[in-house]
């Protein structure tokens, strides 16, 4: 059996990365109640000078560090890119104590409930998204070929997502998203550990939320916003959207509807996070994303399994 | 008849007191839809450098800058400080062109719906309070004698109030609440201008929630916070709570009951500012208040009428 391996990794539990979300530090801090399936980890705080400021971050995202051109960069500066080498130095695949799978624990003011958040197509990333969404019926939004938005911390290790919960206001702790955040990491770490012994039970199709692009606010020419988004349209991340509902709201009272970019036309949307406060100065007031089904390939199974299998356990 | 004299000040209605308040000041820039009754205005954006920033604020909390001692001590020259002795030559009382009245616009992550905060017991605060209570029912925090907590703005102006409004994430515009917010300025505003005219329509009753003080979050020896509160209280500001409810919630599951300090014992305390993201760092896990009901001094809409009396019109 492959649990007779001594296993030669560690799966990296990340809160805080981004320093005013402070329910999953809460929880790092505090101790996980349950098991985690035996496997050993690596708790850590992504960005604690930010944590300490009470901000997102110091110098730039330290989500959006992790671009291997950006991290090759020895001009790269900033804070959070020494931040993003250090981890990677301290907890990278190519570490002394490599961690091999990550989970990366992140709050949102948009009320995206439990949530997972998957960048690319990775079979592993996929298959336990699979396994997550089969045990949880978390939705999944599939973050794929954004030029706008790149450099994700996950992406650096060969297997990982960001589990994302809200809604909930920066720089407030709730019990209630802590523990939204805890069943999904257990529930996580579980579906690792039986992979690393038996072919995981996988469902066989996944729903996926596949991301089209982002929309702003309707801007006036210096750049303040024209409009805010509609009461309607708020807290509906998730759910569909039609051309015409309405979208934004005027300060004259006026519904701007949804207007689809031309590659869009006539296509229901299922926008998620809507009214994300640390987006708005990235520009983007929503995503938009269509809903898809999709058949899960054997080959991602087994993609997740050998990573699993690479997992050290605790007493190993 | 007053409505004769042209009227000697303004009244002031400031927006983004704190930074990442960005609800009113969107209200403030994109225009009151309906009108003042006549009252000339200065509208004012609070603490813009803390807004371009994305943050309460830069050095110091703008609305704990007020104190005529901390004012006029040339050593204290943090941004904020300086920025409040430049609303006062501005806008102060003595100024050349002075506001007399001042409406200051919060919001908080706390479920505060809309409300009042009164700091102290002046005459023409509490009748302006007493008329916006009768016409929208709003709850009304009375704060006064806490020296934890002191150089509110609306201090230094003869008459002024906050208005608080909530439950939004700090940086996120919110329709609803922009709404709630303009509906309590336009009426604050109507009662001025007819308190400048006639004598104003009091209610015979006031109900205040008067500060009794605040409690933290129970805490381990190195500060860490060793408990959340309670998901059974987030959300239930103004709602009653007796000794035993429960109020913190700590790693292991358990339950703490609200334990009340000495003073307070056996007494019904109403909560309010539950949860309010900014005051974890000053130690605020929420206030205490106890609800009164209080019969009007007539003396108090004579107050405010001299108050509203030297103000000014727009064509005056």
């Amino acid at each position: 059996m492959a649990d007779d391996g001594p296993g030669r990794g560690k799966v990296l539990v990340v809160g805080g990365t981004h320093g005013n979300e402070v329910n999953a530090p809460w929880l790092l801090e505090t101790g996980l109640r349950e098991a985690s399936g035996g496997l050993e980890l690596a708790l850590v705080i992504g960005n604690p000078e930010a944590r300490a400021a009470g901000r997102r971050y110091l110098d730039r995202d330290l989500n959006r560090c992790f671009d291997p051109e950006r991290l090759a960069d020895p001009g790269a500066r900033e804070w959070e890119m020494l931040r993003a080498r250090q981890l990677l130095e301290l907890h990278g695949p190519e570490a002394r104590d490599p961690a091999l799978v990550v989970l990366d624990l992140h709050s949102t003011t948009a009320a995206m409930g439990n949530s997972l958040v998957v960048y690319g197509r990775r079979p592993a990333d996929l298959a336990l998204a699979a396994a997550l969404q089969q045990r949880l019926g978390l939705p999944i939004y599939l973050h794929e070929g954004d030029p706008r938005q790149s450099g994700y911390l996950v992406e650096r290790w060969p297997c990982g997502l960001v589990i994302e919960v809200g809604p909930v206001p920066q720089g407030v702790l709730n019990a209630t998203i802590v523990n939204q955040t805890r069943l999904v990491l257990e529930v996580a770490l579980e579906v690792l550990a039986t992979a690393r012994q038996v072919d995981p039970s996988l469902p066989r199709t996944l729903v996926v939320h596949r991301h089209l692009g982002s929309l702003d606010l309707p801007r006036q020419a210096d750049g303040a916003a024209a409009a805010m988004l509609h009461p309607r349209r708020l807290g509906r991340d998730w759910q569909p959207m039609q051309p015409g509902d309405p979208l934004f709201l005027a300060p004259d009272g006026e519904t701007i509807g949804y207007a689809p970019p031309s590659a869009l036309a006539q296509q229901t949307v299922w926008p998620v996070f809507i009214n994300e406060a640390a987006y708005g100065e990235k520009g983007i007031a929503l995503s938009l994303t269509r809903r898809e089904e999709w058949r899960l390939d054997p080959a991602w199974g087994a993609a997740l399994q050998a990573q699993a299998r690479q997992l050290r356990l605790v007493s190993g």
